[in-house]
């Protein structure tokens, strides 16, 4: 099973690959897609859909996760921002994959224990799970980490309970 | 010269298909791409994108003219609406379109006369301008048929000037 998690954004898309193997993680890829503030904002959709197709051609996600958005003020960022998310969501339902969605407060719970963890604490604990030598930069990339995991742990709880 | 003019939504996205020959209009088609609220989410957008594609593939529109979002209130409205103006403007742009933005504020100057007219005299002067027998219902298809009518304005205007 590959879980593609994605923290939506227009100037940075964190994206993480991983592969659930049994009860482990494997880590296929992670980055970001990055667009230019200076490039015209129709450009910038049309690069974050068609990067964001290549890569999802490439590792074959059966699910992709998603962080949902929250904003409480700054409604111009948040029109921005779910123009880009709208895009992001439209390309993997394109390509036929399963959605699903996950608050900040739930994926805290799920990486590192409980909901009011810090960002950092978040960070340390994807760079514990998977493996790697360090925290993945920028935040969004372990972010997006992050959001997989977080769909891996809610499969893996799903698991547990199967009628066998 | 084409115009598609998009009034931005999720549950209704109103479409109008006008032809600027000289200094007159030629009506194509219009009218609203729907989606039900029952619907999930990522298949509304993907409802969308398909849908407009079709539109734009069979009118061949030069150029897509859109209503720019403005929200003051309401945070989760603009999120979510903007979630589906985001796939409608990468629609557009992976067509290949030239695009445009007008203000709420633009095109009841350009269609009315003055920018504090009434949504029913905007309406009014849509019927009249492309020589309707009615006004396009629902407000979201007389609105993309206003936005269009705008981006034609301001086409027509800016010939005067061509040097000959």
């Amino acid at each position: 099973m590959i879980i593609l998690g994605i923290d939506p954004g227009l100037a940075i898309v964190g994206y993480g690959f991983i592969e659930l193997i049994g009860n482990k993680y494997r880590v296929l890829d992670y980055g970001a897609i990055l667009t230019d503030s200076k490039m015209e904002f129709p450009m910038r959709l049309e690069k974050i859909y068609r990067d964001l197709n290549r890569l999802i051609e490439k590792y074959k996600p059966d699910d992709v996760a998603f962080e949902e958005l929250f904003f409480n003020k700054n409604v111009k960022t948040a029109i921005t921002v779910s123009h880009a998310r709208g895009v992001e969501v439209l390309c993997a339902k394109i390509n036929n994959k399963e959605l699903f969605e996950y608050t900040p407060l739930q994926i805290k719970q799920a990486v590192v224990g409980y909901g009011r963890a810090e960002k950092r604490q978040v960070q340390e604990m994807v760079k514990i799970i998977l493996n790697l030598k360090e925290i993945p930069k920028p935040d969004d990339v372990a972010d997006a980490l992050a959001v997989a995991i977080t769909h891996g742990s809610s499969i893996k709880f799903k698991e547990q309970f199967r009628m066998k």
